[in-house]
């Protein structure tokens, strides 16, 4: 059974971009250290960072099978041009399916049009024993809040931005949500890596 | 010349306390260890954590001169019955000097109406060569965007609330505050303790 893994980088005010979608000094530390590597081997551009960084990020991410946003992720990026970014489907929560994408007849990307619930039905199913990478912010917020992630991985970057748009986004006030101690902890540079476990109660 | 250190226990989506004020599970990690101790003379209960978070938090508070805070901490706590919970003074922005407090004509409490920056300027007068605790929150966000910070303390407890009272409250969007690499990272049970200093760019 796939397991969820919902994660990213974040200041330390937990905004994963400014309200304008700038991300300041966030990935500094994807490139500011003496260790290079890639992410997958899909990746053009590898990474450089501290061992730390590098050791955690390998560890924590294993075995992606898909990927499951948000349709503003996938309106930025346009769809990273057809090609996940990490794994080998990517599953999009939208309320309709783009038109005339020019991607749409080749890209593996499937666009799910009832909800996060159906997303990630979809993405694990598809994804057989391996991880489903579920986007921070809206679909991840939704979908944490309805016990849908397994694991929470924050990298954790020393700036403050004031305003911004959530890590922990559309939740609302509800019921705690309880993770275990962070399983995993590890300072990179201009960075600190912390994973959790969800707990079920 | 005072340093002003602002910290506080915070959920990991980032708050004191949820919407109405409760704060669910934010101080378990200072009654669930082994190891007994006193944030102060002055403190009639004693804590008890794991050797970690003790040793992080009698060196981090190593000489709290004085106390910033906002009114509505004093309303709720009522001044701590006119008794400091740390340092010598208390120094309270308000907008007004609230009327017949019954512990006015003792306690060591100080009400400035006129800003932040006046409450924290006579709180390092006061304090000397030791630290200035700023509260997290209102006060502490506006202290922040003001510049008026050199560290920041942020014990961090694994549950996600979903709305609630921002640590990082009242500053806005503006100029990116870049923070130090943790100079303290301690892990405790139930809490990750992160000692920053504040860039002065």
């Amino acid at each position: 059974m796939a397991r969820t893994i919902m994660g990213a980088v974040v200041s330390l005010d937990g905004y994963l971009a400014k309200l304008n979608g700038e991300i300041g000094p966030l990935f500094e530390w994807y490139d500011n250290g003496d260790v290079e590597w890639r992410f997958s081997e899909k990746q053009e551009e590898s990474a450089r960072t501290t061992k730390a960084s590098k050791e955690f990020m390998e560890s924590v991410y294993t075995d992606i099978g898909a990927v499951v946003i948000g349709r503003r992720l996938f309106d930025e990026t346009n769809g990273w041009g057809g090609v996940p970014a990490a794994g080998d489907r990517v599953f999009v929560v939208t309320h309709s399916v783009p038109r005339n994408w020019e991607f749409a007849a080749t890209a593996p990307f499937t666009f799910v049009t009832d909800g996060v619930e159906s997303a990630i039905e979809q993405a694990k199913e598809f994804t057989g024993d391996g991880q489903v990478d579920v986007a921070a912010g809206q679909v991840g917020g939704q979908a944490l809040r309805l016990g849908l992630i397994d694991q929470v991985v924050m990298n954790v970057v020393p700036v403050v931005f004031g305003a911004g748009r959530p890590f922990f986004a559309a939740m609302g006030p509800g019921q705690d949500i309880l993770f275990s101690n962070p399983t995993k902890v590890a300072q990179g540079d201009r960075v600190t890596h912390l994973l959790y476990d969800v707990r079920r109660n």
